[in-house]
């Protein structure tokens, strides 16, 4: 049974050389991290982003799973000698590293008998007790195996199966966000910016970020809670900030 | 002095919880990545995102800079109440946490006596013993304590300052890629691509990645090693491949 709790965290695994050598850009920290706040109320605590290499691989999945309520892996579960998740989460977890049933009849049955070569197989090659997320994009499913779940690296297919996920995680509180944009420098509010931050740092985290836009730099004031009444109360008092100091807002 | 030694290799730290809520795309990984390589010879081996909490920043400057022989931190070095990175690197290295001479100076020139406020000192304020790393955009300056350097994180002012890292750091040797793009599904080359794989393990690495171009889908294989002379080889081994499974490849 789901259980409403108040904090729940998770952590992002990359594993892929492509990112970690500037030859791709990545896309699945802001996507994951955007789609466990708004649809589960899950929190990013932490991202990494390490090569294909399986003592690293295990050492991390061990070190995250501990620390964190879900660890999110995207990448290496493909079918070609780079793609070593699923059987270096085997070795994390101390179990075997084994057909699953149902992901192999899923992909007998999408590739057609004769077709279902080795490297094909190795797509249905999972840890011991791992449940499957489904791939609607390209058959092959990713798993879940206890708080670790193992997603492919392209964005496309990604995205595609991330709805897939929720059936498997604990809801927790969504962190409401607003942002207000003033026009001015950092070194202008920092002094009050740090007492507000101060006044209700129980309850709301806030961001500041300088930006460029037509020409004039600005900082962007992102407030942050799971308390909406909260928001409301420290919008107020940038505004007021804003207003004493005479700043311009930037209404989008 | 400098010297030309074989594998030099860093970690990236990225401070800032913008990037983990999902609301900003990075963009410095790519970056950092490239720029070291094709500058310096430096191999990026790890990526970490963290949040903006100190006792989180200290644990992981203090593992990454054991684990690797440079860490580039960015994010945190402003005005605001939410740029703890100096102080907290102070903190992992146990040194105090202090004006920097030449940095109050160039700040108090930049911005003139009069508006050199505290949010404006504050940006002078680094770990002792530290480095200036010159900032030609907006004046105020990263540092370099020990191996780490920390940079800030609006992308266009970190571009503008990494040449001013170079003269810190000991050059390795550059990794050379060539990506070889083939109109095919990886599970039709994947035991083909593993056993030349098995044959270069020791100085050529191949990555294996799907792609959709114009309605076809194909994979991208890139071939990665500091030898340009063993890429060559593992190059034409790859055409073989190709031409023997009459694979069409597609030229960009």
């Amino acid at each position: 049974m789901k259980k409403k709790i108040k904090k729940v965290n998770a952590a992002i695994l990359i594993i892929g050389n492509e990112i970690l050598s500037g030859r791709t850009q990545d896309k699945n920290i802001i996507f994951i991290s955007n789609w466990l706040n708004s649809t589960c109320g899950i929190t990013v605590s932490e991202v990494r982003i390490i090569p294909d290499v399986e003592k690293t691989i295990i050492e991390n999945v061990i070190i995250l799973s501990k620390k964190f309520n879900y660890v999110f892996t995207t990448g290496g579960i493909g079918p070609t000698h780079d793609d070593i998740t699923a059987q270096s989460i085997s070795k994390a977890f101390k179990v075997k590293y084994e057909y699953h049933k149902e992901a192999y009849s899923i992909l007998e049955k999408y590739y057609g008998k004769k077709k279902f070569n080795d490297g094909r197989k190795k797509m249905a090659k999972m840890p011991e007790g791992a449940k499957l997320i489904y791939n609607p994009s390209s058959a092959a499913p990713g798993f879940i195996i206890k708080n670790v779940l193992s997603l492919p690296g392209v964005p496309l297919i990604l995205n595609s199966m991330i709805n897939n996920c929720k059936k498997y995680l604990i809801k927790g509180l969504k962190v409401h966000s607003k942002t207000i944009n003033l026009y001015t420098v950092e070194s202008n509010i920092s002094k009050k910016l740090g007492l507000i931050q101060k006044k209700y740092k129980r309850n709301v985290e806030i961001g500041s970020y300088p930006f460029f836009r037509l020409g004039k730099i600005g900082v962007a004031i992102v407030i942050r809670s799971v308390s909406i009444i909260k928001l409301r109360v420290v919008n107020q008092e940038l505004l007021r900030l804003a207003n004493s100091k005479k700043i311009e807002i930037l209404k989008l």
